[in-house]
């Protein structure tokens, strides 16, 4: 698993849409439900008529995490949900990655927040490691 | 106009459901097309039978400040969309805040998504400015 700046990422050798599905499987398992999904590739083919590769975000949340973080500062909403990234790097190859809380929580000064930031961080390597299986 | 550590912040004179659509309307003056919607009342209500005020997570994307993020980086979709949380403080009275663009920068080293973010920042200050005004 790659530690980037702001994210934790895995390459897989599945194709896109394999991977989104195993990401939201994984990420369920984790207790994270996907509640938004956004189609980049689509979205900016019809407003610009742009091409991209295949590349969605999916918007996870994991509900006690996510109450006890709006408990604790309500503006939080502002870094909900954790975003997951998937897009298709080769044919039959894709780059999954999720948003890493310990770095959004640099920006966040707040030691319960802080508390919920490293159980989100744990629950999501967990579920990138499971797809990495 | 209130800066936080991660966002940008108005309270505003409206019921909820009249600050979000003068919310969604302001975004769209200055490109940002709302492409998810999470109610996060309706979401920690159903999931976990807790009641919390009413609240909306708007993902909101400026389609071609979008496409400049992901040429200079394909990993920004972590970032994206931009948030903007619309929340109830009272009965008639809400707070509007947006994600802060250059907050989130300090997470990325990179030139080209700095300009982005300049202009993203400046596009929702002058959004939320339109909303008090």
């Amino acid at each position: 698993m790659d530690t980037t700046p702001y994210g934790l990422r895995i390459r897989v050798s599945l194709p896109f849409e394999a991977a989104v599905a195993r990401a939201t499987e994984a990420l369920s398992a984790q207790g994270f439900g996907v509640l938004t999904t956004i189609d980049m590739q689509q979205a900016l083919k019809e407003k610009l008529g742009k091409d991209i590769g295949k590349y969605v975000i999916l918007g996870a949340c994991n509900p006690p995490l996510a109450a006890r973080a709006l408990d604790a500062e309500p503006d939080i909403g502002l870094l909900l949900p954790c975003n997951v990234i998937v897009y298709e790097t080769a044919p039959g190859a894709s780059t999954v990655a999720a948003m890493a809380p310990l770095a959004a929580l640099s920006l966040v000064a707040n030691v319960e927040i802080a508390a919920v930031a490293e159980e989100a961080d744990r629950r999501l390597r967990a579920a990138l490691a499971t797809m990495k299986a």
